[in-house]
């Protein structure tokens, strides 16, 4: 199973895509599009959808998975990530993946086995878990934590679906 | 010059259409997307990017038209708000439309020639102004009312440029 992690944002958005092969994950690919040199609002929400179908045409994943919000303090930023989001799961939907949303708490548990684990903490593990020559950039990287939490709670399901 | 109007929203998103022929506005059509019944929130997007691709297609419109939202109190509910907004404009954009937004000030003076106009004079306005039968649905009069003001606002900017 190949899946597609995103960490959308108006400015930066992160990518990462893993693969799991039986119970090993293994880096396929991550990285950022960038947007805040476009000032017009359309436009970046269109780079995000047009730089997520580029993603997703190359590297064909089967499912997508984002991280739920709800740190959003401000309304007026809450809008603006909340349009980076939708431009990003329509991405997704179109190109017919399911999309997944898991807490940050679920994120933190499947990456470091801790809820509460700190961001470093969280860069470091998947760094090393996905045996990456450095730490990625921190959106990317946090497109890869809800990558592996989804590939890791995909794998449970499946566990719990055999064993009845 | 035909406008799509349109006003997003997570469980209903009304669109309008019309078309400016010389200095007149015509209604060509409006309508409600409902997207409340599906529970899972990445569906609901998708209903309205692939609902609004479809208004599209059938209309081919020159240009989208939306309102700035400046009222989302609740960081949670601009953050709903913010991702359907994310979806109908990735469906503008990715039609090649150029889109522009309008303070519910501009739509208000557009329509009614009044900014602090209520939100009654201006259904009544866009009823009367488009000779539609009766009261559109409330979100798709209010798409039809920023279609309105892009229309007349385009139109504003074409007579400036011809007076020069």
């Amino acid at each position: 199973m190949r899946v597609l992690g995103i960490d959308p944002g108006s400015r930066i958005t992160g990518y990462g895509i893993i693969e799991k092969v039986g119970n090993r994950l293994v880096h396929v690919d991550n990285g950022a599009i960038y947007t805040g040199d476009h000032k017009d609002f359309a436009s970046r929400l269109h780079r995000i959808f047009e730089g997520l179908c580029g993603v997703i045409e190359e590297y064909r994943p089967d499912a997508m998975a984002i991280e739920q919000v709800f740190l959003a303090h401000n309304a007026q930023s809450a809008l603006k990530l909340g349009q980076a989001r939708g431009a990003a799961i329509v991405a997704g939907v179109n190109a017919g993946l399911p999309v997944s949303e898991y807490t940050a708490m679920q994120v933190k548990q499947a990456v470091v086995g801790y809820g509460h684990a700190r961001k470093e903490q969280v860069q470091q593990m998947v760094k090393s878990l996905l045996n990456l020559p450095e730490i990625a950039q921190a959106d990317a990287s946090d497109a890869l934590a809800v990558a592996v939490c989804h590939a890791n709670s995909a794998g449970m399901k499946n566990i719990l679906r055999s064993a009845r």
